[in-house]
């Protein structure tokens, strides 16, 4: 299949990326950093977690982040919402989206929420639907959709198995996600090709971490069967639990360079990307994980 | 193309990794490295380089590396021989097969040799000459080919240029190195594709540098082409001279996890490859680059 001509990066860094750092990062680097990406361009912005504070503090300002954000027209900032209270908390917070989730792998599910895949996406039901009546958008986050970290392989019918039933609680949107990292282009053609049987590939979208270093490689293999949204994070913020001191989300930078290499429109400005990163990992006083945006400012630098 | 189903790895930590180390790698760890990667099966190792000690004082070892080493059947050792002196090096040494090399861009050429690009190819010829007449496999390395720290852009007939120059010298193989990692998959398929009309696709390989994260997806891009030899280097041993800091060689674990994961042989042996990279990481007192090797030693860690 050719390659798409235009895809759509989801940033998750202010999410996905800061809810992995030990410490808390203060409120007004989040606002900084949403407002940074949102005026580079980025098309959605996945800002913060509606959840309990007690089960994750590094969220806990997704209020006072999302009231103070300046919210550029033409990008969707989406909320991770675990219940109806999260729900409320989006509601309140005028997201434009909200992102539900659940695992293809009965063990993660088991050990992570203590209950099966089946009751666990049940459980949105009411989100999904109050959601929905409010005007919002609603994506559904598949995780381990290429491995589990503790029952390792997934099978691809329980990756198309939750995303039916995504489907049916009408979300607009499906990701298909690599947790942990561990897949390789083969096997993501296979489950984007399998998935790509119950949802539309325009509504899928791949969540590569490059904890093993193949996210590009998946990219580029997911775009070669039809998929055109991908989730990135500025300076591959994020890390794996799973896996101390190993990479997690792949790095926007090197998403981003590839794509222009590719003649691929993202609507994003590349250079005001690369600040972004190199700022914050500066503020998380680091070395960043994005190996092209340490290049560009390596150069930079002479 | 469908993919290939076995793949030649070249692994070159031993020259072109340990070429840009700063300081000089004491020749005990060298013999050791050889060693290792001959006993985990590489069938092909960049083993040193017979330039003057002036020029290359961390690769002056060359000699006495090669005769310690312990040959494995089954694999070949490659060293680089920049003109006759070096062929005298390389034949004493009992080398299986000499690199040669030259840029696919004139700027390049002028800076870093002082002379044109068909000067310095046509320097290789009484070189080529010689080896061959005393049974040695000769490989012929592009350098640029995917771009130039000094001019930028190299257009493909340049590439295609110098293939046809090694081409008519008698190389087995060619490879086409993309020395500062600046290309990506669109790329690297029309260079590759256009050094297919010169060079049999069974003689060429692909030498990726990870500068911008890229060489894995390239890697992939090039496969689909028809290529399937390629080099790396165990831990991404090698950096990048033009951008102090920047990631250098693809790291050898990271290849072979993806080609694992493709069903794609190699012949070599991945767990042994995961320690022989920490071990040489750890000996020249750093983390290494390799994604896939540093997450498979922290999940060992627990």
């Amino acid at each position: 299949m050719p390659l798409p001509t235009r895809v759509k990066i989801v940033e998750v860094s202010p999410r996905d990326g800061l809810q992995n750092e030990k410490d808390f990062v203060p409120t007004d680097i989040k606002v900084e950093l949403v407002n940074r990406l949102s005026a580079a361009g980025f098309p959605n912005v996945e800002a913060a977690s509606f959840v309990s504070p007690k089960w994750v503090p590094q969220m806990a300002d997704g209020a006072e982040l999302m009231a103070r954000i300046e919210r550029r027209p033409g990008t969707i900032y989406s909320v991770l919402t675990p219940n109806l209270k999260g729900l409320e908390g989006a509601l309140a917070a005028k997201a434009d989206e909200i992102v539900i989730f659940g695992a293809a792998s009965e063990a993660f599910s088991q050990k992570n929420i203590n209950c099966s895949i089946a009751e666990s996406i049940a459980r949105f039901e009411p989100v999904a639907e109050a959601a929905r009546a409010a005007g919002l958008r609603v994506r559904g986050s598949i995780s381990c959709a290429l491995g589990c970290p503790y029952q390792g392989e997934v099978p691809i019918s329980s990756v198309v198995d939750v995303a039916r039933r995504f489907k049916a609680l009408g979300c607009d949107e499906i990701d298909v996600a690599d947790t942990i990292g561990v897949g390789t282009p083969r096997r993501v053609r296979e489950v984007m090709s399998a998935v790509s049987a119950v949802m539309d590939p325009s509504g899928l979208s791949g969540h590569f971490h490059d904890t093993y270093g193949q996210a590009l490689a998946n990219i580029l293999a997911a775009m070669e069967t039809g998929i055109a949204i991908f989730h990135s994070s500025v300076s591959g913020l994020g890390g794996c639990p799973y896996a101390k001191g190993a990479t997690g989300n792949v790095a926007t930078e090197d998403v981003l360079y590839m794509l222009r290499g590719l003649d691929i429109d993202t609507g994003i400005d590349f250079d005001a990307v690369v600040d972004i990163g190199q700022w914050m990992a500066a503020k998380l006083d680091r070395k960043g994980s994005s190996r092209a945006g340490n290049a560009i400012a390596a150069k930079r630098q002479g």
